[in-house]
Order: structure tokens, then C-alpha cells, then sequence
């Protein structure tokens, strides 16, 4: 008895299903590259166990508990924590039970395969969840967590992971990363540079954020010339913890490539905390270039993950806090948005771009077309609500034609839970690989392409974008 | 000879359809449910026979009739009236023959599904509509017309409705209701509450429309809580006659939930008819958090269906008026739109609001995302042009991953062709069973949660969210 | 060996293929009606030899080299011409095995399928393009082109096309299409009124050009009403070598129907060179509802390709001036902006307006509901980076359930590549054949029907539409 199927997401023609089995078995071992995710560092530094099942599968999974929420389920009875500290559920057991009951709310969702990816895969669990089996199935994972094999180290061996990034802020000492690095452990755990909480004027305590990067780098933020020149002295900080690549989460794509004495007179009123909402957005948009610029220089690969609409409950944002579940995607325009930026850097053959949406409209209509002709600019993989096997089918039905395989950049799993990227990487495999088979059933590839294309889409081509 | 093929709609793959047989053959059977429609309650009420096949499939179905003009064919030609009472074709059998000689652009439309449905499954009508075969088949539907068993009781309890809903407006007395239940018929057959022209100050005779709620009433409708009252006691009285949900068919789906004073000033704008165009839309989209705070008291479920350009042609609404097949979707926000009434009520469980849209790009980018954390939000089926074996299969593959099954509410037919509804609820099943079996075969469920599944999406899904 | 499998593009599932086998054998060797594309006349008139394989394949062709300039080959490498005259590669080798290198970049892709078609079908080449065959393809390839068969015309009898639009500009002389008339060669090569030059106020030299036209036509084109004579004037002279219908490219689909007095002050704005950007645009608008009211008198038919944000990228512009692949999709409203025009003229079936976009959200929302109302409305077939498999396949599926077979009018291949034309159609054909097997597979469709329509979408529609 397994919960996973053996031939899962391939194509359901026996023809095409043993082209994607031959494909697959090409990639299936290949080493995992996770170039963009949030995994905590603290994790591989200290290697402490996970603490129960319920603080490994539910509580810090957003994906999980909005689905409960959805239904009717309150975030306290999942151990959600309250911005006031109010009183929410902490037995994992119970916890758990909650869960289980709720389980087949997530048939036909990418979390379920995750899930059950995981139970199956690191924990040895074979029965489906429901109510009926709650409690021997936390029994189980709650006797493992303790085994030394078991800890976030041997998990990562085991998950045959190459590199993994984790996302920090400037203002991130990188403590646990120099603990890692001074380790006698191997694993290669690097950082990346996210630097929204000092480049957005709307984020919260932005004034203060710039005064302390300052601080940390001797350099007089107050000032434009100052300010950039920290953002250097950190991205070469973060280079030295192995970081090859920035990330910036901004509202929408928007781009600027201003003279300088208007960007200075932006960051003015930024740090005077005069600025209005259209021109924190146009500083938004600057510091990409900013930002491009810099990466021509230092190598870091710039990420633009545009979009979201943050914390789009009042009532939630206010009682639970930020990312909790109700971050929105919204229409998002390229075309008009990136020109600036491109017509500053964009033909740069030696700097790479990476933009995500969460708009897939775009995709045929906007990305493949832009990254189909600018070198600098590639399009990154279905990401966050479609970063599964029907959002990663559309994304390669709605960017090869245009802009090729090569114009991709392979896959990242994006995930703070640690024991979803083993079975996240394998959707991708099988789902690229069901692509690429169906496109030799219908005579667009032939084997020997396809092969090629699928150690690519699987390996190479994150290496080669991120710089691994 | 039949004109219905066994295993229409399901998967091609042998072993992915026998999956859809056995779901399906575990769901044909069940009662319809058809909590949304509009259905004319009189048919039921005095039981007449239906006229002649083209009053009953052509006339009045604007599906069929935009295609045949789309093609050249006049609307007179076609019985549609005018509005000035100018002269039209009545003799059905000349309606009939236009309409066989054009049957063969309904090809791979729904209508076209839909019709051979009903000709065969009520009519018995098993060759195909055509030049030559107009006249029998005329004949034939004709002859079935005026006998008892084929009345529309009868062929209510023929078709297993289990429920019907009809639209009324505030304004109607309900007479029709009001007959069916005096009546010893015990066919169930509701009410809604279709308010939009005592809630849209754009609409024809508003200022009328609401001084007849308050004749209605006994409340003061010139004044805003007269104007609320009011619509609190039709609604009781809607719920009298079995309503269990409202619905509201706005240009956009824009809401506010602004303080009372301000949305006392914009309905005092709107009664003196001085309200702008933004006034009238501020105030539907007010009228919306106020139906649901309503709701929120007597239990009326919410339904909202946006974005449609109704009668685009100038001309033709001149000619033959509103409703004539010139509604036309336009792109439709609802992430920034629908945030004012999520934050007034999106957050209760025990408030159902069911929001249809125009705009498939919405499911996986806003509606899916929305309903997969609001527990008061749900996504209603595919609408209208989308009602649709692709319609139908693009609904799913763009919202389950991201909504589940479980934030969904099953499927309405949402006509007024009374012949065509176990042609659509067919229709639905065999599209949903076909995706259920697509997911068993790529290893994504199991055939017992499929099944379960199946008879959530035909039948308890619709009875839970509409409280039927 | 050979490039080309024998059931390309059809359903993988047997007996799926099975019935597309049965429909393309119906319609594979229909003649090639070409009513749209950028083919240069003067290939006809002249009867030269084309130059060296890259002249052929990869000079011209922005499929090609705008993947290659992706992936960080340089335009001067390609042996695109630079705006300054700087050197760029002349040696049709050298940039041969350039592309030959880079030529699995374009793995997925449609000019891979159309490049692979032309290398096998005119030239005989079976072994697959790449570094290590690039010098024998290129000679195969050099070998023909000097003999008389792989000369323009014996092409164009060979690809069996009936008859072939090109596009010019009003003020084009039409030189060798009057060369091509007085030949004795019976090619049936016709014009089409391409106005765009002396209609966008925003185009280079837009005023020199309505001198011009006035110049060619004795109007005196300072004037509206002598504006708008020439136009009727040079539509006889196109209508005289052929032409049967015109086409216009702007930025967005607005249409206006503005009065007489305002579109003359607009236009006196335009050649005295001080419209503001909105003046265009309602330039551009009224113009498309002019030019339909003259397709009304002449009976050309109306072609409106909205919606490409041109010359994205200003130093490719500078460097190498328009078309170079930087022709970016942006989003497209359709509903608002015909309606002018379509309140003006779109209930005339007598008249054709056929419209195409780059937005693909438009086809399901916008205009399949549109052209499956208006009688003069039509949709154009998937166009530009949409012209492929996937695309295709799309169109289908977004637009036949609302707007039927019968308001789409068959394909263009919309090319200036002569070597794909008959690939392009051939790809049509078969993803034509593709969808009607599902659909009769799917118990949609019957053969005879499917056999007459996939006879219709080759050949009739298009012959029709465009009054060939």
C-alpha cells in the first residue's frame, strides 16, 4: 500500500506515459538545486530536532491553514500565533486531529501531493489521513522527529540537495550562516539579498531600517550617494555567506530609471517619511535599476517577484499579523512596467533578470515575448498559488512557443517547509517530463532533444541562471 | 440512431473514461438541484402547455438567436419583438425552418448539446435538425406539446428536479408563488430575491421602482432606513416563499462599505436623481455589504454577478430592446473590488456569498485565491458563456488546486430554457467526472474520494451553500 | 529519415489520431488561400533567385533572430543591418553556422516546425540542423537556390497557392504588382491597402506622407474631405491590382464615430503637426469607423490588428531601427473600444471587419461574444506568437463554444518568411483536424460534419471572408 502513485502526473496514454517514465528516469535522481526559498537558516546551524507534527505540517504552512480557514476552521485552533498573544491552541495532538478531519479539503491541491509526499517518502507513513488515523499516523512522525536522521542535516543529505538559499534582510547579521559555515557540516547552505524592508518606503519602520543600515556599514544613509553605497557593502557581505542572487518582492512591476538628482530627491522625502504613495512607488521602481546596476557589477542575479496584494484582510492582518494566508495575486502589466529598466540594462548579455508572476495572463502575452528578446531577462518558474502540476503545465504551454526552454530558468521551490521540497522538485520533474513526452508523441521533440531538455529544465539551467 | 453519443464529454484514453463510467454511473441518477435560474414560475403555476418548438427553443433563447444574427439571419425573422410592436414572423414553422437551415453553426457550441439533449431525451427526436429534416421535426415536437406529459409540471417531475429556483424582483407579488403553493402539485419551486432595479439608480424607473417598495412596504422609502427596512421585509417575505439566496447582477464588482451617514447621502442623491455615474456605482457597491450584513441576520445566502456590458448595440436596444444577446464580458477586478465587504463580513462562517464572473482570468489569479481563504466567499460555477464542456473544465483546473473542491457550490443552470436543464446539469456531471477520473488516473486521487467528490459537485455542495 | 513525423500535431490517444488521419486526408492538398501576410511582390515580378540560405532563413526572420539575440548573440553576428551602415556579418556561412550552433534554442517552438517543414519539403534536407551538419545543410540548401524550380514563382506553383496577398502602403505604385499583371505567368498575386503611414499621426513623417498622397491622387489632402477622397481613391487603385480587402496595426483597438466637424478638427490638428498623444489615439479610432464606411461603398474588408506596444527596446531601435523583434503583446479592451465603430456599422452584414489580437484573455471574454453577435464582425485566426500548435489550440477552445466555426475565417499565415508558408498552413490544417477529432471523439461532433468543416476552416471561410 502507497499513497503514491507510481506513475503520478505523467500522461495518461500509455504511449506518451512510457516517453515521460523513460524521461523521467533520466532526471529523477539528478541533485536538487534550490536557488529561491525560505527555509530557515537557524535550522542547519543548530540541527535541533523538529519539534512535533503539527509544528512541522500545519501551523507554519499557509497553504494548509488557509485552506482550514476557508472551511470554517479558526487559525487559533491551529496553533496560529495572535499579534496580541491571546490564547491559541498549542497540543500538537489536537492540532492535528483538526487537520486530519479537514484533510479532504485539500483533494485535488498541490499541498496534498506535497503532504503526502512526505509522509510517504521521509516518514514511512503508507495510510491516507483522515480522522480515523490521526493519531497513529502523529504517532509515527512524533517518534521519528527525535532520530538523529530525522534533523534538518541528515534530512538535507538525504534529500540530496546540492545548494539551498535562504532569503535574508540587510539588516540580517547572517549569524546562522557563519555557524553553518564554521561547521564541520558540508551541506551548502547559502543566503540571498532581500532588501524590501529598506528600499520600500511603505514598509514598516522603514526610517529606522535605513538608519541601521547605516550603522551597520558606516555609511551616512541619510544621504542618496551613502545609502547606495551601503546596499554595496552588504550584497558584497551577503556574497561572502555564498549569496548569488537579490530578490525583491514589490506590489507591481514597476520600474524607473531616473536621472540621478531625482532619485536622491525621492529618497529624501523616503526618509523624511514625506513621500506619498506614487512616489514610493516610483522609488520602488528606481532601486530595481539601482539594483540591476549593482548586479552588472557584483554577479548577484536580480529576482523580481511583483504582484501580491499583501495582507489583503483587515481584520486578519490586524489579529494574526502579516502573511498569513491572504496575500492575493493581482493584475500585473510588464510591457510598460520593465522598459525603463530594460531600456537601462536589458540587453546586457551579462546580467540576468528573473521575474515571477502571479498574473498568467502574462506569460504568453507579456514575459515570453520580453524574455523571448532581451538577453538579460528570464522567465521564472510557476510560482506560489501555481506552483503546481496544472499552473506548471500552462507555464510551459504558455512560454515555450514564445520563449523557448532556454529562457527559463528551471525550477525553485520558493518553501519555508523543509520536508515539501523533495516532493516539490518532483512535480516539477514529472510534469516537465510529461510535457516534453507529449511533445515527442506529437512530433514536436525527438528522444535524444528531449532528454537533454529534461536534465536542463531540471539542473543545468538553474545553475547556470543563479550562478550556482 | 441516437444523437447522443454514450460517452460524450468524457476523456478520450479508454482507461480515463471507463473511470468517468463508473463515476458518472454513480451520479446520473441523482435529483437536479437548480438553486439559480430563470425559470417562468407561471408555466408552473398554471400548468399550460409550452406553444409551438420554435416559441419554446427559438424565440426566446438568445443563445440561439445572436448565432443565427450573428450569421446574417434578421432578428424579425426569428419572432424576437420589437419594441415598437413592428411586425415579426409568428408562423412557428417558418421561425423553424430559418432555424434548421442555420442549425449547422451551432457546431461545437453548447446550445447545440443542449438542444439535442432535450429533442431527444423529451422529444424523441433522433435525426439530426436540418433543411431536410425541419418539417418532421417540427411535426413531431409539436404533436408532443399539448398532451399532458408534457406539461410543465410534468415534465418538472420527469426531469427529477428536486428544487427550483426562480428570480423575481422586490417589486413582484409573488402570485405565481403564491398559486404553486395553494396548488396539490408538490413540486418545489422557490423564489429569489433579484433586487437590481430598486438597488441600481441607473436602472430604468428606479425612482419609482422605490417608492413602490415603500407602497409595498409601508415604509418611508425616501429615507435610508425606510429604504433598508423595506428591503428587510421583502426579504422576509421572499424567504416566506422559499427563497434562500438573493442575487445581484451589477456592471462591476465593485463594493464600499462607507459610514452610514455618507451612504444615506449617496441613496438621497440617488432617489432625487442626482446621483453621477461614480455616485451609482458607489452606492451599488454599498447596497452590497448592506444585503450581506441582511443576510448575515435572516440567513439569505449572497450571490453577486458581475461584468457584463449589457446592451452593447445601441441600435438593437433600440429596436428590440434590452436582453437580446448584447451583454458582452469585460475584464473584471474583484481583489481590490470585493475588499471593502471582505472586511466588513468576508471573515464570518455562517455567511455564504457566492460570486460568479465573466472574466475567466479572474478563477486562478483573484477568485480562487480569495475563496481559498475567506470563509464567507465561494466561487460559483462556470457562468453563462463559460456554461461549457471547456468553460467547465477550464472552471476546475483554474480553481481546484488553489480553492479546492470545497469552496465551490456545485453547479446552476442559470436558464430560462426550462427543456435545456437536464441537458446542462447532464452535461456538468459528465464534465466534472471526466476531470475526477483525469485525477485518478494521473495518480492525483483515489476512486473512493473521487466518488465522494462526484456527489458533492452534482449534489451536496449545491444543497449546503444554498441551504436548500 | 526524416524530419517531419508522419502524425505530427495530431492526438496522441489512437483512435483520436485515427480520426484526424481520416480529416487531414480530406483537406491536405486544398490550395493555400493566403489572403494576409508580407511576402515581397517583387519576388513575383522579378522571378530572382533568392540569395544564400541566411538571406532565406535567418536575416529576415524576427522568429529567429530575436531568440538567438536572447541567448546573447549579437544582431551584427546575424548579419542584421545596422541603422548607421556599421559592419555586420556579410559571409551567409559564417551566420549560418551561427544559427546552426544556437539552433536547439528553438526547441518547442513554431519556427522550429516551419524551418524543419522548409528544409525538408523544398530542399530535401532530412538530417537536423546543428553545429556538426551545419556546413552540408548550408550547401544542400545553396545548391538549389540558383535552379529555376526554387525560384519565386515555381515556389508559389509548387505550394500550390491559389492566391497570395501582399500588403502595401497607399503610397506605394504598385510597380510590381503591375509587373507581375503584364507577366505571362498566371500566379494570382494580389494587394491589400495598408494605411497606416498616412492614418497614425504618430508615424514618421506622417505629414510629408498625406502631402504625398494627395500629390498621387490630385486631392488636396490638407483638407478632410480631400483627405478622405484620396483614401476612396487609392482603395479603387488597390481594388484594381487585386486588392480585396485593407489592414490596420494600432497601438490599441479604440474606434470612434466621432462627428464630421470634430474628426476634421482632429485630422487639421494632425498635419499641422500638433495632436497630443490623445489626439491620435482618437484619430486612429475615428479613421478605422471612416475606413469602415468606405469598405461599406467599395466592399474591401476591414482588418484591425490591435494591441503590440512597438520598438520596445529604444537602443535596438536606434541600433537597428523597426521590426527587429522587439514588437512586445500588451493588453487589449475590445468591448469599449469597438463599440463606436460597431454602433456605427456593425449590424451591416454586408460588411466584413475582421479582428485579430495578442491578447488571448480577449478571445473567450471579449470576442468570440462579440463576433457571435455582430453580423459584421469576425475573428481573425491566431496570430503572430499565437500562429502555433498551442495557440491554435487555444483559439479553438476559447472561441467555438461561444462564437461557433462560422465566425472565424480560416487561416493566414500573416508571413514575409516564403519558405514557411506552406508549413504554416500545414500546422493549421492539423491542429484544425486535432480539435474536430476530439470533438467527434468526445461525442461533439459527427465525421460528416467535421469533415465539412475542417473543409471550411482550410479553404471556405476564407475564401468567403475575404472575398476571394
Amino acid at each position: 500500500m502507497s499513497l503514491l502513485a507510481e506513475n503520478r502526473l505523467f500522461p495518461i496514454e500509455p504511449s506518451a506515459r512510457a516517453l515521460a517514465q523513460t524521461l523521467y528516469a533520466e532526471i529523477r535522481d539528478l541533485p536538487i538545486l534550490s536557488p529561491h526559498g525560505h527555509t530557515d537558516p537557524r535550522w542547519f546551524a543548530e540541527n535541533q530536532p523538529f519539534p512535533d507534527p503539527a509544528q512541522l505540517f500545519v501551523t507554519p504552512d499557509h497553504y494548509v491553514f488557509r485552506m482550514l480557514y476557508s472551511q470554517g476552521v479558526s487559525l487559533e485552533s491551529l496553533g496560529v500565533p495572535r499579534v496580541d498573544g491571546g490564547a491559541v491552541e498549542t497540543d500538537g495532538r489536537k492540532i492535528w486531529r483538526v487537520f486530519a478531519e479537514h484533510f479532504y479539503t485539500l483533494r485535488g491541491t498541490p499541498s496534498r501531493i506535497w503532504l503526502e509526499h512526505a509522509f510517504e517518502t521521509v516518514f514511512g507513513v503508507t495510510k491516507r489521513l483522515g480522522p480515523d488515523t490521526a493519531d497513529d499516523i502523529y504517532d509515527q512522525i512524533a517518534d521519528c522527529l527525535p532520530k538523529p536522521e530525522f534533523r534538518p542535516r541528515a534530512l538535507f543529505d538525504r534529500f540530496n540537495i546540492e545548494v539551498i538559499a535562504t532569503t535574508e534582510s540587510p539588516l540580517d547579521d547572517l549569524r546562522w550562516h557563519k555557524m553553518i559555515k564554521s561547521s564541520d557540516w558540508n551541506g551548502r547552505v547559502i543566503t540571498s539579498y532581500r532588501p524590501d524592508n529598506v528600499v520600500d518606503p511603505e514598509f514598516d519602520g522603514f526610517q529606522e531600517n535605513v538608519e541601521q543600515l547605516g550603522a551597520l556599514t558606516g555609511c551616512d544613509t541619510s544621504t542618496w550617494q551613502g545609502y547606495l553605497d551601503a546596499h554595496r557593502i552588504r550584497r558584497a557581505y551577503f556574497k561572502s555567506y555564498g549569496a548569488t542572487s537579490t530578490d525583491h518582492g514589490h506590489p507591481t512591476a514597476r520600474t524607473e530609471d531616473l536621472p540621478q538628482a531625482e532619485a536622491a530627491a525621492l529618497f529624501a522625502k523616503a526618509i523624511a517619511g514625506t513621500a506619498t504613495a506614487e512616489d514610493s512607488d516610483a522609488f520602488r521602481g528606481q532601486m530595481l535599476t539601482e539594483m540591476a546596476g549593482m548586479s552588472i557589477d557584483d554577479g548577484l542575479v536580480l529576482q523580481i517577484h511583483p504582484g501580491a496584494y499583501r495582507n489583503h484582510s483587515r481584520s486578519i492582518l490586524q489579529s494574526h499579523g502579516r502573511d498569513k494566508g491572504f496575500d492575493i495575486p493581482t493584475r500585473t502589466d510588464y510591457v510598460h512596467a520593465l522598459k525603463p529598466m530594460l531600456d537601462a540594462v536589458g540587453t546586457n548579455p551579462d546580467l540576468t533578470i528573473i521575474v515571477f508572476t502571479l498574473d498568467e495572463t502574462s506569460f504568453s502575452r507579456e514575459l515570453a515575448p520580453l524574455a523571448g528578446v532581451y538577453p538579460a531577462l528570464k522567465i521564472g518558474p510557476a510560482w506560489w498559488f501555481f506552483d503546481s502540476p496544472e499552473g506548471m503545465r500552462r507555464f510551459r504551454e504558455t512560454t515555450t512557443e514564445t520563449a523557448g526552454f532556454y529562457n527559463t530558468v528551471g525550477f525553485n521551490d520558493d518553501t519555508r517547509a523543509f520536508c515539501s521540497i523533495p516532493a516539490r522538485h518532483d512535480v516539477s520533474r514529472r510534469v516537465d517530463c510529461a510535457y516534453l513526452a507529449t511533445m515527442i508523441a506529437s512530433g514536436r521533440l525527438e528522444m535524444d532533444e528531449a532528454i537533454e531538455v529534461a536534465h536542463d529544465l531540471t539542473y543545468r539551467l538553474a545553475k547556470q541562471a543563479y550562478r550556482l
